[in-house]
């Protein structure tokens, strides 16, 4: 008897697309990060304050794919820099997926960028499961969350490739321990590369943009 | 030819587990509500300081079903209140669905009890989907979230029965106008009920237990 294949694994269906937008990116030798985090942890400050800095060294081009489930709000922040930006509305996903990041490739200079930064939805959880076929994830967590996050949330630390440690600015005003944080880190993820920052003042972004340059500067094999 | 249903439908499943839920609470005449909000924006810091004020006043009981992805961690810091609780872990998925609730239902007193409090796993996204049989839904944000989540995120808003702002004691330090928020708030859902709150000082608390009070007060019909 004929095996009909009646559900097809989103996943695995995502998981294919992903490689595609890899090969993609790798061939026009882009370096593409997927920044997740919960709402308001502070990815679009993050992100001002990371291309700020970008501009100012003038050393490697970045580019922005903005998720969001609705506005176009954070692409808005983002228009005072003169790079390519490309809003995506998931209309109520809670997640991008390789889909729809590869439905925008062709609107994107890829010959002419370096860096591409993919933030997702505001959401420490379901796009943790999502390849979007980048280089790497990073994980931002704001102090604000506590110092039980990584625990509570293993999957995301499990994926990254770092975790920027946002709003240091607010630790007086805290009973929050930074370095409880990087033990709670350490018992999912020991050595996961951390970066403190505060986006709002820049505090700790120097550091953290070293780091995506040394990215940029990896060749893939 | 007869018709086979390949495919169930994951909400519709759970939206019957959800009015069993809803009917067995209303039989025991407990009211439940379903606390929504990103991780760290302070569910169970909100949690413990309602508890201590509810414990004060001595009119309602209460107990609460903690919802995590992975740890027991909320349920420990709730432990100090003489209250029944019960943790569910969701091992890895990203919200409470119906049947999780379903399932421990019979792990406590609902004879005993006016007011039940779940706490869905820290996400803003996901859980605006899934009835619990609750009498309705509450959503707790941060004010260190920004002033632009109602719009951002506006599917938990319109399906919420109030909504809690909370960390107030941080504003004398954050670029947030409360009043921005709560213009964003009327944006998606005018006259939303809400709470401005310091779950860490109390303050405003006591106005949020009188609204939780009078829910225990009103009997559906």
């Amino acid at each position: 008897m004929k095996e009909i294949k009646v559900f097809s694994n989103i996943l695995e269906a995502n998981d294919r697309l992903a490689e595609q937008n890899r090969k993609n990116l790798a061939e026009k030798k882009v370096t593409a990060l997927n920044l997740i985090g919960s709402p308001g942890c502070g990815k679009t400050t993050l992100l001002e304050n990371t291309l700020k800095i970008i501009a100012e060294r003038d050393e490697i081009k970045a580019a922005v794919i903005e998720g969001d489930i609705a506005t176009s709000r954070d692409a808005e922040r983002l228009r005072k820099f003169d790079i390519p930006i490309v809003q995506i509305n998931t209309e109520g996903a809670c997640h991008l997926d390789a889909g729809m990041v590869c439905s925008v490739m062709d609107d994107l200079p890829l010959d002419e960028i370096d860096l591409l930064f993919i933030e997702n939805v505001g959401n420490l959880v379901c796009p943790a499961d999502f390849d979007l076929g980048e280089r790497g994830k990073v994980v931002v967590i704001s102090v604000t969350e506590g110092e039980d996050k990584p625990q509570k949330y293993p999957e995301i630390f499990l994926n990254s490739a770092c975790v920027t440690v946002n709003k240091t600015d607010l630790l007086p005003y805290l009973d929050i321990d930074i370095e409880k944080l990087y033990n709670d880190i350490d018992t999912v993820r020991k050595g996961l590369p951390r970066y403190a920052v505060s986006a709002k003042t820049g505090e700790g972004c120097d550091a953290w943009v070293d780091w995506l340059e040394s990215l940029c500067n990896y060749a893939p094999s």
